[in-house]
């Protein structure tokens, strides 16, 4: 087994006055659990998230492309937002060496340095264009509809400065688009012009990515070993077959945060690896979960779960105060990694000072597993919810069942909360809003609406 | 004036139904904030950081060891945890250049890279030992206490790589300490060995301590220019010497906050800075927030707000559909930065292509701008409470005015709250049962209640 849940500290059983989860939840829950998973398996030509870690043809096609551009750069600069980046540094983090950008080619293997811009200001990209050998630079273009407002201001920037360092012609052959099959600017511009893209299938939305082109083509350039990320998700669906929520994973991690927050108040739900390598995919999970489930129900009522990221044992310095003492409002869901007990032995010096001595002999793997079980013991003592997510190691494998985990947790989640999990309309106005502002033909309506708003107001300025 | 905060977003009067905070609620809450100013004011000889700007024989001390350090080190290694890493990491990635320890030694001006180890996950602390150069490597070694596990842990295996790598005699050379005056380890290995070493006032709490040598040594060491820095925080002060509610920024963003909490629901606040440089002061900020506010009030309530950190525009792309239609327990608190609107031209190209035509003759400093005010005018129009907070420029002056107004108002928020926001008992438990696990002595009663909690339950495991 590569992936465990204990769930115990969510419990009643285990918390004081068994003011947790009851027995009796869980099994009401497993009725619901079911439909959501009928629901859910119902919908693989709906829903292709759930056949990515079996589509060879595009997983062939990615690393077809990853052959080509072997040895040419020894820079991968990646435009994109949301989806197309949180996956791509959460896989980086996660799967290479600390620091990546910081190693000379020899410790990289000889794979390019991966950067990745994600926001539109000024200053970054100025300094990124400025330290990067463009003529060694490969550019990764990647958002799903094609014209990501952001992500085409970067292009087009990117664009310029690549044609002045090495000319029009040469400069497509610097370009990489990853967008969807047919519609689209960016779709539009590749076949004028010859450029080389690959597909977001037209049925997987931009979070859940993470596992098409949009997240292995990076991984592949920098040497992550995209057949095990697969094969760790390809595994998850297996498990996950069974609509009997004793034996699916991902469909108790849902039932349990959906009870916690709908029946126990606890709405915000903190995702808490104990190892520097998954920091961010704690942030890839936001998105995930927050894009995801945050939603106005049919009935009008806003609902969904506020997922806060945390690294171990980090943050027993920093949030963990207000997770033991403040408001009984979350969850916490640790990560940790097995068979570390014996890396980073601590060397005996000072042996006369007390606060020192007790450590000599202990290990920093053991330590921080130390930390994590005293952590998650301290927060049921004080009533706080919260699981325990083990894996054996963070490798390739383990990165892809841990992401088509949550995944399909969040398809199930939406099923329990009644909203739908693929969409995301409450950025709709804030998009046509700023339109309005830039101008773009069509958006005289949102800019009758922002007309309309009511102005900052002096009184309320300090 | 070079921060100002607009709050009408905040306000019911911008807000669909006057949903929002009242005038009233604003007026009443001023005898309140009064009483929390005169508390707070008082206690200069307990709030050591009220006078950390104008502590200039502190900063001369600091100053003195990072010229001591001139030249001599390609890259400088903290080991520290929570307040004693947040604030240089924050300092590093607001005002020095995007991925500095990824340019050469000409691009940083001679200044060293900053490596922050902030955790103890034993593949981090390996790998980076494997690719510094010890010989040129200078050692922070930052804890208040001077026995903080962690960074003890840490300090043990750098202090054999160093001995390992230049020899017992030259090691110390490599060192330097940043710790209490009189009591803990550090502080007696210091005098022991003659290590160098810098103070953090006894008076001076952790997250407190970023104005202290904790921040102000590295930012030295980088070539951060350090009087700007408690220039700008003793501009805060001198502005917060009114008890005028209408005058006082700090007061101002504490008083918003605590009403929205505790009278509106909103217990989620949000801090989003539309600047990269920016990303790692939500982080500083989170400790700060919520390390001090979390808590148990003197009648047992639990109480405080949830920081929670977000960047635009990338969030837009992530947590903005939960914050524009998930419960309405959030405030949202941008921080933009003046003087953009001409950084970053968009040339035209692909002028045919409407996704794209729009952007030409567009800045992504406009762009930035625009989105980040099309977000706040979303927000408000679906009655989502929402401030900006507005600095010149992003330079030392403004980064030590906006940590000084954070801690300010943090100190005001615990008056507010009634809680101690100086000291963080809910860690304890968990410290305790650590070093039960661990066998340090003194903890048989730690070990007794961890041995009498729960044990996992096979039952609730998947």
């Amino acid at each position: 087994m590569s992936l465990s849940l204990d769930f115990t500290n969510m419990m009643g059983a285990a918390l004081p006055h068994g003011a947790g989860i009851t027995a009796a939840q869980l099994t009401d829950a497993s009725d619901a659990f079911a439909k959501a998973h009928a629901h859910v398996h119902a919908m693989q030509a709906e829903l292709g998230f759930l056949t990515l870690p079996v589509n060879e043809a595009l997983r062939d096609a990615t690393l077809a492309v990853a052959e080509q551009t072997r040895g040419r750069f020894d820079d991968v600069l990646l435009l994109g937002i949301g989806g197309s980046a949180l996956g791509p540094i959460a896989l980086r983090t996660a799967l290479r060496p600390p620091a990546w950008n910081t190693l000379s080619a020899d410790a990289r293997g000889g794979h390019p340095r991966l950067h990745v811009l994600d926001n539109v200001d000024p200053a970054t990209i100025a300094a990124t264009l400025a330290r990067l050998d463009l003529s060694r630079t490969l550019v990764l273009v990647i958002s799903k509809s094609g014209g990501t407002v952001e992500t085409m201001a970067q292009y087009l920037i990117v664009r310029e400065a690549l044609a002045r360092a090495v000319g029009e012609d040469a400069a497509r052959q610097h370009l990489v688009f990853i967008t969807d099959p047919e519609v689209g600017a960016l779709r539009k511009i590749a076949r004028a012009e010859g450029i080389t893209t690959l597909e977001v299938p037209p049925n997987v939305g931009g979070r859940f990515s993470v596992l098409s082109p949009v997240g292995m083509l990076p991984a592949a350039l920098i040497g992550i070993d995209v057949k095990a990320l697969l094969a760790g998700a390809a595994d998850v669906m297996t498990r996950a077959a069974s609509a009997d929520l004793a034996t699916n994973l991902p469909g108790t991690f849902a039932v349990l945060q959906h009870i916690a927050d709908t029946a126990h108040g606890r709405s915000v739900q903190v995702l808490m690896p104990y190892a520097d390598p998954l920091r961010d995919l704690a942030l890839w999970f936001v998105q995930l979960w927050a894009e995801s489930l945050g939603k106005l129900r049919s009935d009008g009522t806003p609902v969904g779960p506020t997922p806060l990221p945390a690294v171990g044992a980090t943050d027993q310095h920093s949030q963990v105060q207000l997770f033991m003492e403040g408001p009984l409002d979350k969850t916490v869901t640790f990560i940790t990694v097995k068979g570390r007990e014996r890396d980073g032995m601590i060397p005996t010096r000072h042996a006369d000072i007390p606060e020192l001595s007790y450590l000599a002999g202990h290990t920093l793997g053991e330590l921080i597993d130390i930390e994590q079980r005293a952590t998650a013991g301290a927060l049921a003592a004080r009533g706080r919810f919260n699981a325990t997510l083990a894996i054996d190691t963070v490798d390739a494998f383990h990165l892809g069942a841990l992401m088509q985990t949550f995944a399909l947790a969040t398809a199930y989640a939406g099923v329990l909360y009644e909203v739908n999990a693929f969409n995301q309309p409450g950025v709709e106005l804030g998009k046509n809003f700023a339109y309005a502002m830039l101008g773009r033909a069509g958006s005289e309506q949102a800019r009758a609406e922002w007309d309309a708003l009511p102005k900052p107001d002096p009184r309320y300025r300090v």
